[in-house]
């Protein structure tokens, strides 16, 4: 093996490439970047959130030198806890991004096994065989970074998250001069950020939001209730200036939200005046255009405030007629038909400027690619779609097509002696948390579910007398999800019929052929196979 | 009841109001328009697809003078067979959507049922209180029309799904003089589609995927495979045309899109010559550069060809290197993802122009609200977001708040002595219908569906000696979807001991309170919940 292979190795994950945990292996160094977790589709059935399997790593953890975390959103911080519990290894992070995943640890009570080293945009940090420079990118939210990595192959840009936003909300640009640096000197490879790559244009600006929320603030009558995710801290800020600006004043939802902006703002990163923020409890008692309330559940989940307001089952607090609820963020159609009928106006992205993708497009990736000029370019945080739309993009701009490789999770890509090339696969799929247990619904767990949930199920209870081999009672039947229960009533005594001469006619049959036979004569009258499940007590 | 007094009954549907099926009632008749299906969301486990419900016709059925149909697509005549069976009353349609009925009853074998009446656009039928003036309107398929109502309590327009196309590939556009007329004579109330009313601008003409298409052929180097809605005639000639001018031989897959391709070729509605179509098996054999595939499965459904070929399960044929696929429709990422997977080259909406909207946009409700100059307006065929935005764009162009009302299916609109109004709700839901059966899995059932799917199933079979009430053998456990097998092994014993200790200490328990103790450490062990059934045989 030459020793000056580098092993880029997409982690694992629910369909985006290398988005939620990525390692770098070298010399016998590894680096992980970013630790972040998934929400689940909807045919995932009983599965709070998913984390990347980073089972590859377990015989190696003493040769993880750092988990290095881009920013502070959850679907790149949210399984640090996961990571540390069986990597011993120093998280590097900016402030703002160390704040979210201390906030994070600590309300999950895992903050103990955690070691932070802090970095600031400009730092230079040696890991190994790893040279790591951090350097500001734009993104939703602030104190992101970007990564060159010296690596004894070559320099390496992981671009993180980004979007070349010239009018940020924090004032705070792209370091387009570091870029430039690095190009200077020569790109061996760059990964970027894939997830527009189907979007012609530019995305727009933050800036434009600030318009969106000040028509919306103009035309509201009642409480203006806003929800975003917890971890949009630049979002926070340009509803609490325009809080101010209509004389209202902000409460907040959701403990995620609370802690988020608390950190925020105790760290500078969220200017908030006190006597701007009212307690929610307050809030709730004052004059409806008085106030606004910020939320967590922008998509609607089912678990967030903005969920549970759609659903009628929030707790502190109702939705109210005249209630304006501003959804910042992409979100479901569900939840806004659900809003609505509930009584509430619902404005959101379709219908008005109250969000933006913190994500470059098709323009900005191209100009990232031209800036960098790389000599090998590999896609990543994005879907098989998403990564060949970039890819082709790359092409467009000059960079030869052998010189790209587009990867999915689990396959491994090693760059040497000036070459990128496909290495092995490994496992690079994902890992269902549910309540406090990881790991143990698998793809099997999932694959019985689904089937259960395809056609219900039909168990039969059978007692047989162990001399006679003659049952001694009906066989008792009890159905779930199989057909309405009147249906299943007309079916039932046929069935039992049926196993009756089976077992009584001709000396016992296996358990097995009894369920054969109940599962033909189902399918052949309700064109239906529920999971038939027998059990026989001998007595 | 006032004799003129017009109920606007949308009778069901999956979200999306009227869409699927509308009824009128007045002084006792009743007319039909529409009988669509929907398919199932992700999460509506083990289902086919979904008719709308139409109990509140049932106690009426003599009334019904007529089922009329605006346009042969799967949403508006997918039911028709279901409606058939139950309700004995002709049906209106222009000469394709009839044939596209006809062959789809056959494919069903329930065409002895149906009673046609062929109507054109242009003609005037009398329905009991009703006259209905049929109009040409552009939507993705030919021969679609809008209908003028002219009832008791004023005129109606029924505009059905629509676009304002000046170039359809038809060359025949809506018609704008017959909307003219009727606002000449004075339009009561509107009902128009609402699909796109998110949308801003104008939806563009069919006559863009022209250029698209002819880009896709010219670079394409192995065969290129088309998948669009078996109904999108039109579609279907565009695809014929571009491979005419690139010299391939184009061949059908699948039953439906043979069908319909058949029937509207020998109506006229589709001008392919004999010596360009092929039969698929020839085709398989032919150089690649010189067919084209016509599939249906535009969004991937399972059963479609490119839901199976995506899928790698098509019998007739599989992806080859080199092929180039194209989604003329709105496809689902997943398909895209698995396409690409497969080494398919793949092209789609949102990289190419290969698909257009065949609904109209902001610009084209605004000028037919404009055209029309309805009294009242009643947004539907969209969800209450798309009502909502529809509603708020009639307020634009100057129609009175309180004469617009948005409502969901189910809720019965009365407009009589020159007003609108809500009045009563009736059952305005869906059914389900998987494999032969319908409407044997209730929402009941579903609920179960998704209860077993959320957390599994645990089965426990005990075996009791009826005179000591004591155990006779250890409890047998079965468990599926629960937690990993070796999982669920770890817990059994312990569950076992507690049975077996609660039988035998004090006497038996019942089997509710068994299933309750199991329940509560399967929860405290796992935080997992579930649905625990417990069988006794005493012996």
């Amino acid at each position: 093996m030459s020793k000056n292979k580098l092993r880029i190795i997409p982690l694992g994950g629910l369909g985006e490439v290398g988005k939620n945990m990525m390692a770098y292996e070298c010399k016998g160094d590894i680096i992980i970047v970013d630790a972040g977790i998934m929400f689940p589709e909807n045919d995932m059935l009983g599965v709070d959130y998913i984390i990347p399997d980073f089972e590859y790593l377990m015989n190696k953890t003493d040769r993880v030198r750092g988990i290095v975390i881009t920013h502070g959103h959850e679907d790149h911080i949210g399984a640090v806890q996961h990571v540390i519990e069986r990597i011993d290894a120093p998280i590097y992070a900016t402030p703002l991004t160390r704040g979210l995943i201390e906030a994070k640890l600590l309300r999950n009570n895992a903050q103990h096994k955690a070691t932070f080293k802090t970095v600031q945009a400009g730092d230079r940090v040696e890991l190994g065989a790893f040279t790591i420079e951090f350097f500001h990118v734009c993104h939703s939210i602030p104190d992101s970074v970007g990564l060159g990595i010296t690596t004894p192959a070559g320099l390496v840009i992981h671009m993180g998250d980004y979007k070349f936003d010239h009018t940020p909300v924090d004032g705070w640009p792209t370091d387009f001069g570091k870029l430039a640096e690095f190009s200077k000197r020569g790109v061996e490879l760059l990964l970027s950020d894939s997830t527009n790559s189907e979007r012609p244009g530019w995305t727009p600006s933050e800036m434009v939001l600030g318009a969106g929320f000040d028509k919306v603030f103009t035309e509201a009558r009642g409480r203006v209730i806003v929800a975003t995710f917890a971890s949009l801290i630049s979002r926070v800020q340009q509803v609490a200036d325009a809080a101010v600006k209509h004389d209202r004043k902000m409460a907040l939802a959701g403990p995620s939200m609370i802690d988020n902006v608390k950190i925020a703002r105790k760290m500078g990163y969220l200017t908030i005046a006190d006597e701007n923020l009212v307690p929610l409890d307050q809030a709730l008692n004052m004059q409806e255009h008085k106030v606004v309330l910020m939320c967590t559940g922008s998509q609607g989940e089912p678990s967030s405030i903005v969920g549970r307001l759609s659903a009628g089952t929030n707790r502190q607090f109702d939705l109210r007629p005249g209630d304006t609820v501003v959804l910042s963020s992409h979100p479901i159609r569900r939840t806004i038909n659900r809003l609505m009928r509930r009584g509430a106006i619902v404005i959101y992205d379709s219908i008005a400027p109250v969000h933006v993708s913190g994500h470059a497009s098709q323009e900005e990736q191209k100009l990232l690619l031209n800036l960098v000029r790389p000599k090998h370019f590999m896609p990543i945080h994005g879907e098989l779609k998403q990564l060949t739309q970039h890819a082709a993009l790359a092409k467009q701009v000059g960079i030869p097509e052998e010189n790209v490789i587009v990867a999915e999770n689990g396959q491994v890509v090693e760059l040497v002696g000036g070459q990128m090339r496909l290495a092995e696969r490994i496992p690079g799929g994902y890992i269902f948390v549910d309540g406090e247990s990881i790991g143990d619904i698998d793809h099997g767990v999932m694959r019985e579910r689904e089937q259960l949930a395809r056609n219900g199920i039909f168990l039969i209870d059978l007692s047989v007398d162990k001399l006679s081999g003659r049952l001694l009672h009906e066989p008792e039947v009890i159905t779930r999800g199989f057909v309405s229960p009147e249906d299943a009533e007309a079916l039932i005594p046929e069935v039992r019929k049926r196993i009756m001469s089976m077992v009584n006619g001709g000396g016992l049959d296996s358990q097995k052929d009894i369920a054969n036979a109940v599962k033909s004569y189902l399918h052949e009258q309700t064109k239906r196979r529920p999971m038939v499940f027998v059990t026989l007590s001998k007595a």
